[in-house]
């Protein structure tokens, strides 16, 4: 078995990623050391009692020495954080973040980046509706996709950091993937910012149901709506960044979605059940492909908490 | 323990419901004797083979001499099947559905039902994104609410028929509630029918980016798009019906979708991140009382194969 790929990692945020990755990290021995630091105290003093980490009281303490320092908060606190904490950065050390917008979390850290420090934004495809440093679990990003953005025609000792960092992740349990920043974004626009629109838009929509009460919608959500209000659930400062910082990819792909829903919209309307079926038939391919590329399995983490069983 | 409910029961349509219901009313011993029929004949074999009960080759076989007649076939196909068998139906026989849209259920049954036969629509919420004989299981109706649409200000024998049915259910081991027609159709268009179509829709988006391939969609769809093609997987020609058979009520909460979503495209165009976060919010508050309701647990059906087991 492999040692340690770092001797000290820094986790800057203690959210489910934050409090998930020092659980991991510890777990599965890709760390000899792992920090942990929050901008909340209470969230520092939970992380200290659920013995997340060794959880330091200021950035310089938590940075300080650090191989490899990992922001774990929302997109829209990329900068300041990564602003606030340059000066602890030791030369060739790793900075990376798992945010999950990539141009802008790359263009906020590319700015407070010192020389000699490896800028390596990446994004694990891993996640559950729950928040917060009770909800994290070592497993978490099993079998999962962890999509690495290195900057573009670099040469060593970057390229190293990069595999290391993609070892680290590995460790983990997660699969490693290279990928440009901007297409990164486009493709998470339409895999995971636009459902997670559509599934926050339809619980607002039964909310606003005059006719129908919310104890109806709870009380009859197995046919279907539960299973939005699941990602729904997700938090909300987190998305609200992603929406902000993925601002053209997101209304690119919303336009397509509602010129495709006033086309299935027209259909009912005039009661066109061929046209119906066949998106109905389309949609099933997809599923299938999916199922058959293993991306569907028992290792869905929707719906666990943070002991890997079912709610 | 109570008898069976029923000395012999005739189910027709063996799908996911009518299979399910077959094999729960033979467990928990809800009827002496289970009768399916299906009109496809390659469906009527697997049903012979998969041992559902005794399998008919006629409509006349299967419903004569029956208490109950379930009716389990797609809501466009009540009218017709109604017609087909209604010659065969029993005085004092209850003619039952499992339809998903109840007012048009009720219309086409009533046309053919005749004197001295209880009609009292049903539709159990409860399903998985699985279709055919093979996917049905004993418990898919435990702890599922079981909604009865009987007609309004009957009276005996008819009162009496809707509690035998009523305890059939409950032996099942669903809940039953009684609700008009058209309630039902507007509760379930905002808690069913849009989220299948919401669902549907984005998986045909998703399709149709000529910017984002099928492959990458597929690969990283466990960012929040996976759960929307399990609900997409579901059978075409069932929810083809819905939406064509309670027209009024999908638009007009459709109508009001489409309004909501505007509503946080312009947000996320101006940057209104306010106003997303209020939103997200919000929708919080809906799960919790979800998770309070018990309405989200391990009886969780999507996503279940027929042995109860996640794929």
């Amino acid at each position: 078995m492999p040692g340690p790929v770092f001797d000290r990692i820094a986790i800057i945020g203690a959210g489910l990623i934050g409090s998930s990755l020092a659980l991991a990290a510890r777990e599965f021995r890709a760390a000899k050391t792992v920090v942990l630091y929050d901008s909340s105290e209470d969230v520092r003093k939970r992380a200290a009692a659920l013995e997340l980490g060794d959880v330091a009281d200021t950035l310089e303490t938590a940075c300080s020495g650090a191989d490899c320092v990992i922001l774990c908060v929302p997109v829209g606190a990329i900068g300041e954080t990564s602003k606030a904490l340059a000066a602890y950065l030791k030369e060739g050390a790793i900075l990376t973040d798992v945010g999950s917008v990539k141009e802008r979390a790359l263009e906020a850290m590319l700015e407070q980046c010192p020389a000699g420090v490896h800028l390596i934004p990446g994004h694990p495809i891993a996640g559950t509706e729950k928040s917060g440093p009770e909800a994290g679990f070592a497993t978490l990003f099993r079998k999962a996709w962890h999509i690495l953005t290195p900057l573009p025609q670099q040469e060593e000792p970057y390229n190293s950091a990069v595999d290391r960092l993609a070892s680290f992740w590995e460790m983990l349990g997660a699969r490693v993937e290279i990928m440009e920043a901007a297409r990164h974004d486009r493709v998470l626009a339409i895999t995971s910012h636009l459902p997670h629109l559509i599934a926050y838009n339809i619980v607002s929509t039964a909310y606003d149901m005059e006719s129908v009460g919310e104890g109806e919608v709870v009380k009859y959500s197995a046919g279907g709506f539960r299973d939005f209000t699941r990602i729904a659930a997700s938090d909300p400062t987190m998305w609200r960044d992603v929406f902000l910082n993925n601002k053209d990819a997101v209304l690119e792909t919303l336009g397509r979605f509602s010129e495709d829903l006033a086309a299935l919209q027209r259909a009912i309307r005039w009661g066109d059940g061929e046209m119906l079926m066949q998106e109905f038939e389309r949609a099933r391919g997809i599923r299938k492909a999916i199922i058959e590329a293993g991306q569907d399995t028992d290792e869905t983490n929707f719906g666990r908490n943070k002991d890997g069983e079912k709610d």
